[in-house]
């Protein structure tokens, strides 16, 4: 039973516990029953494990981390899911290595390649679309891995989602609630299943809701120059004919729509209009005013991901069951909505 | 002379060219003179090198990855310079690993340590305060290490800075030429080296400038909630006492003072105070206005430790001569400082 360079991981397996719980009976005994003190140490004795930080090998050093591949750094909501990920490993002790993979898919083969030659104790990744071959190819090498924001069938892995139809109905019913009417959706691309899901509950919030209507704006793309042709086209219209209320799929659109209007003076943001965007994303561009969003909780996606991945490398061999955890998103007021003066 | 696994590096060095050469060779020959070619080739016959990723051990797989340490993923600076790194290392073929220090000096110690175990070709870090055990034990290990944003004598390394004197300057001397005559430098914390240096810059550009005169407003901190209460105070005065343009130290600050101004009702920004900031930071807290700021250029500061990290890595023996680049901000102009109408 003994191996070269057994590592934490490897001493809970063999003890059934969990790597927090043999991290204790190391560091803080005091947290710790005798008996499974005495569980651990015994395995720890059998397989000659050393705690010499010095004398590690190379592969257990790198055991005692988790890779994580960020689709895009730039985008705050990354940023996010790296700080609720290293929330949850340091809890256990464990180190979290960020590869970046800058919208480059190239690049993220690249990144779960080097995870895999490093033999990192599992992995983090909120994939790209087309994501398969890199996702299946680790899952080959029996490296557990949990996917964020990721919803395909067939992927046979831990998931942890935002739940996008929450999205919208959360953004559309919070402009119903402030008394608006005839609420816009603009959005583009349909196929990105964010995009779509977050229609079918701005769909539902407004069926729900009776009084308001539902007019739907395709901008064709997602980026703020979008949001600023939508307020150009609605500055063509009569005052009467235009939505009061505005869910922009992403907040660059929102931010654009803002501006446009602000800049050409087609109406005051959120007194004739109140715009909602869905993403609350810091590194969005930002527009005139400060913006009402629904939050994606990246922190807390982050978070459940490493706590789903330690529980997979920490289950006896056979034991573990795949299971998605979907995150509820939640709603941050700013000016884009509120009509009354602001606070402090 | 033959090793177990030459890396890239070590072809590299023995051939005495670069490591973007040795890619090329490998790579995309016909970008190679047949002089230098055969050089490399006969590098790569010597070591044994051999190019294939699954064969490759865990060692010549780190080698060929450049760890960097950020003291503060959440501050998007940092963010910038692991772009700017990423980008250098790209150009020849390496891999960027990213660990965030989140503020935590321990933490930063273990990234420090875990890259060196993971015996990765080279390291760049923006330190922390009081750094200096972790990066002298990773020098002791031989390990090229490049320092970005840490300005600090007797420190045995390539360095990249930005000119914080200039970024003082930039900020006031913008102030003065759009009219304003009373600059008011708000700041807390002189004792970081950055605080005092633009502090220096402000002081210059209002001597220079003959007809401005300068007030030093001390908030003892740095935090959005810092310019709030300055705010609160230049509403006590009269508004002929109150300063026309003012340069915050940090984003935050220069956006608590204008949300402070504009929710009192104390003063217009820009109309009746200017506001610059002296970041650029895309993840500071938002005022009412977008803010004008002295850019600290983090993707290029980012490329160019990348870029003396590689040059390191590449010198053969004894023949590495350590430098400091020093990266010149640029100014952004938005509306905190724009009176006149702006246009899309």
């Amino acid at each position: 039973m003994k191996k070269t360079n057994p590592s934490m991981l490897d001493v809970a397996r063999f003890a059934g516990v969990s790597i927090a719980t043999v991290s204790n009976v190391i560091n803080r005994p005091e947290k710790v029953s005798e008996a499974t003190a005495e569980q651990v140490r015994a395995a720890i004795a059998e397989l000659g494990f050393v705690r010499n930080d010095a004398a590690r090998s190379l592969a257990t050093g790198t055991t005692s981390s988790i890779g994580m591949v960020l689709a895009d750094l730039d985008n705050s909501l990354f940023v996010d899911m790296a700080h609720g990920a290293q929330r949850g490993v340091d809890a256990v002790g464990l180190r979290l290595l960020l590869g970046n993979a800058a919208c480059d898919l190239t690049r993220q083969d690249d990144y779960l390649r080097l995870f895999d030659e490093a033999r990192v104790g599992g992995v983090l990744l909120s994939p790209m679309e087309d994501s398969l071959a890199g996702i299946e190819r680790m899952r080959s090498h029996g490296r557990p891995m949990v996917l964020l924001n990721y919803d395909q069938d067939g992927i046979d892995c831990c998931t942890v989602l935002v739940d996008n139809e929450e999205v919208g109905y959360l953004a559309a019913r919070h402009l119903i609630e402030t008394g608006r009417k005839r609420i816009g959706f603009v959005a583009g691309r349909d196929y990105y299943q964010p995009v779509h899901a977050r229609r079918v509950g701005v769909q539902r919030a407004v069926r729900e809701a009776g009084g308001a209507r539902l007019e739907e704006i395709d901008t064709g793309g997602l980026d703020f120059e979008d949001g600023l042709a939508v307020a150009r086209a609605l500055g063509e219209r009569p005052p009467g004919q235009r939505p009061d209320g505005i869910v922009a799929v992403t907040d660059d659109i929102a931010n654009g729509i803002a501006e446009g209007l602000h800049t050409a003076f087609v109406a005051e943001v959120p007194g004739d209009i109140s715009i909602v965007g869905c993403e609350d994303n810091r590194s969005a561009r930002s527009g005139p005013v400060a913006l009402t969003a629904v939050q994606l909780e990246g922190v807390r996606m982050g978070q459940a991901a490493a706590e789903l991945l330690l529980e997979e490398m920490n289950a006896p061999a056979g034991e573990h069951r795949h299971r998605t955890v979907t995150v509820r998103p939640g709603l941050v007021v700013r000016a884009s909505t509120a009509v009354a003066p602001l606070g402090v």
